[in-house]
């Protein structure tokens, strides 16, 4: 296994072009948060505003369009059941996220079927929380694209169909390989299987401080992000994201206790200045 | 009657273990919240969660939603009338809280019943506010769990039948060990009476920057969070807590004439992580 | 005139007794704030929380009860129509304040004339805004009780009867003294016309930084939260209010701009500890 | 092209009269913010509030009223479907803006036919977003008013008819004149082409750091608040505000890799102290 190294992240993280305009950082969907989880999708859509993408929209129960803004007025809302609209603005995307607070229930099921009716090979996917539950129990196949999933080590034995004990760097690979997607398995020490590539990554920032609700929803905004801005190779860019988002709560973790996500969000674009430079 | 002092308190909130998780650091329910004391809920939710608690989720009024995810989308909402969803999520908790913001009114009453009867023998129970009155009210037989009251002193005299002048540390302590559950007993100078111990504890920190709406409400978070992640038994763990409180309070005292409860909740991971080095 | 000194504000602003609690410092009712001005209402219960008023309830438009909960969970939240409730709660209150965004349609004078009904004579009432335009227009009989006007020179004109040009410090006393209550004639240099003296008194702090919306709604904060806490005259109450007020601002004023209400609603638990110690 | 310059701000933005009140900063009416966009208008309002205009209303789906209250209890709102309501509001506006987030449906385009109706020709009037879209779209008749519209590249393609490549300071000052409005077309180098003046200015501020979703909206409120409030001449104000906008940036980006609109509109205070000094 290799460590992912502070030096790989600052060759992703590059100083922006300036003949550029919102459009040239990428466009963000994030679809999730029932009556229920509305916290998970507001924290994934806030990380990947903060994290710099161009422009980002929230697919949402309605119930949490105000929640939202009152915490993100950067974001755009649409109710994720309306289809028509759904399916126009995945179009229009570059990297979509499905996940955060979706639940699992039929409504879930039936918004994350329709999204995968709806992507395209070249769009990034990042494939979160109770949507890897809804793959693994209906045996969903996948769609054509760039997938990124993020189980914790609970949702890649539903997964992957490996007891955690049995979730080895090579058994874990094995299964990343038929599944031709991108692996990010969450742990203490996070690893993450490279659809492109065969070398295992391991992150080495990141601490217990970090052990609370919603720290995967805040990854997938800022896997979003840098997906949806950065030029590096797509497998790069996914570890700068993983080490991006403990690195900092490493920084916030040496006067806290614990480190929030919306602490961690907070501080994405004063973290991406200093290695930016 | 003894002093908590730091000693004590820093015995408790020792550094995390790395090898962890969410899981690790306890599930909390926060129960309450109707549609006229909503931030009494939110800011019980708050507390557990900057305090540590691995997983929050909120039962409440579904009008406070919205207000609790524009604070704090770390955490998840249910409606508390929603009895199937309450009994499935009781079962799961480390930790619940119940009666910040409940209310006195047939659906407060309702609620509580029905959650002393879903709340099992290990569990904390954390119980204030309009929930000690309305058991006094109703004399309603308590559960078997791990119950911790925490009255101001006319809601103890409701609970105890002592006049504010007889409570004294021999009569609080009598109608305690009856109660057989730990009672804090909050004033200017707190005293904790806990389930499984003789000795009576006294707060000595704190002050009357504290004596301000909310501040109770944001105590029973903090005990849910303390009692959800630490190792420490029972006891210190509450002693820990009452004195984190009260502390936080003392240091942003030194430049505020008052101290709100939403700015002790913001400071919990800083004070946390001063005494856990 | 006399000036408002800092004097005279640390002989208010005293160190509070550490034998108290939360009822020690009074309780605030705060009512206003229609479907199109919920935010005066918002600001003036802020205030009242910030300046450090025992307990804080805010009667509103229901559609402003969870804005205000996201801004501020430490107060509780009412129906202005809720006559029952409102009578309830009126009769425990040291401090009413009436007028904050109330409008001046059918509804708002149903709700001013009730709150009229309501008011006992040692209530401290702070009459705002809207309220001072329909108590001009509609002729309403005065309650009694221990009343505080908050015009500024417009509200004033339609109060007095006397246009700005002749709301001269001569005309103003002899118009407040048929009145017979407090009047707080806001201007540049904000002149107060109390109650129980024949001093006409003048602030000599304050700027054209404090030119904004949502001042006024302010002030009523804060005059609420020193009425209901401070154990000085409530003359000398008032003064102190009126001067924190725009002291805050000149504060804020060294580094900024313009200083909106907000922000001297954060900055008041610091100040007032300046001015304590 | 003459570059925009921090002596020419600062001719601007002067230190204020003291014998003033909030009526002396102006009147700002922003009219926008669908139920999918809600965040443009309240980031709008908020940074016409922050640049120091004396009183802000906000018109909007009602649904977006509770967010903008939760982060802006300053502003007042309104329905902006009520037409009678409008009516009487632009009646006593200074400025006004239409198009953040107001979308290009049916109901857009009749707010925006029915402001045109209402609008004055001594009155500001700033058209962004949607608005120009659908005023290109529907060849939609200007009103008289002083019109400033603020397209970014693509939108002054549909209104000008020009390509981007063909958007040269010539062509665009040709169009510019047959509309005889202000035209400040946005890029990483934004040219502002004056109503009143065959100068063209070209800002010099700004950088990458600002390609990000709601700053177009950000402008307009800035924009709004300086016509509303500065004695200088309405060409030199808007100039100020254009670089205002990209300054605070350039200041926040010193440590931040993206700089948010609400970023932006926080610093605005503090900056405009810097330059009126």
């Amino acid at each position: 296994m290799q460590q992912i190294t502070e030096t790989l992240v600052r060759q992703v993280i590059q100083p922006r072009t300036q003949e550029s305009h919102k459009g040239s950082f990428g466009r963000v969907l994030t679809i999730g948060g029932n009556r229920n989880f509305g916290g998970a999708i507001i924290m994934s859509a806030s990380a990947a505003v903060y994290s710099g993408a161009g422009l980002v929209t929230c697919a949402t129960d309605p119930q949490n369009f105000v929640s939202l803004h009152a915490r993100l007025p950067e974001a755009m809302v649409v109710d994720y059941q309306d289809q028509d609209l759904l399916s126009t603005l995945i179009a229009q995307m570059d990297t979509v996220v499905i996940g955060p607070g979706l639940g699992t229930d039929a409504t879930a099921l039936e918004i994350l079927k329709f999204v995968f009716t709806q992507v395209r090979p070249q769009q990034d996917l990042i494939v979160d929380g109770s949507a890897i539950t809804l793959i693994a129990q209906y045996h969903l196949p996948l769609p054509v694209a760039q997938i990124v999933f993020t189980p914790h080590q609970m949702e890649w034995q539903r997964l992957s169909g490996l007891k955690i004990a049995a979730q080895t760097p090579a058994n874990n690979q094995a299964v990343q390989q038929k599944l031709g997607a991108t692996v990010i398995v969450k742990s203490h020490r996070t690893e993450v299987y490279l659809a492109a590539q065969s070398t295992i990554w391991q992150n080495t920032v990141g601490s217990a401080a970090m052990a609370t609700g919603g720290m995967g929803d805040c990854l997938t905004g800022i896997l979003a992000g840098f997906l949806a801005q950065f030029s590096a190779d797509r497998g790069r860019t996914i570890l700068a994201a993983v080490y991006t988002h403990s690195a900092i709560s490493d920084q916030l973790a040496r006067t806290q206790y614990v480190t929030l996500p919306t602490q961690i969000i907070a501080a994405l674009p004063t973290f991406m200045a200093q290695l930016a430079s």
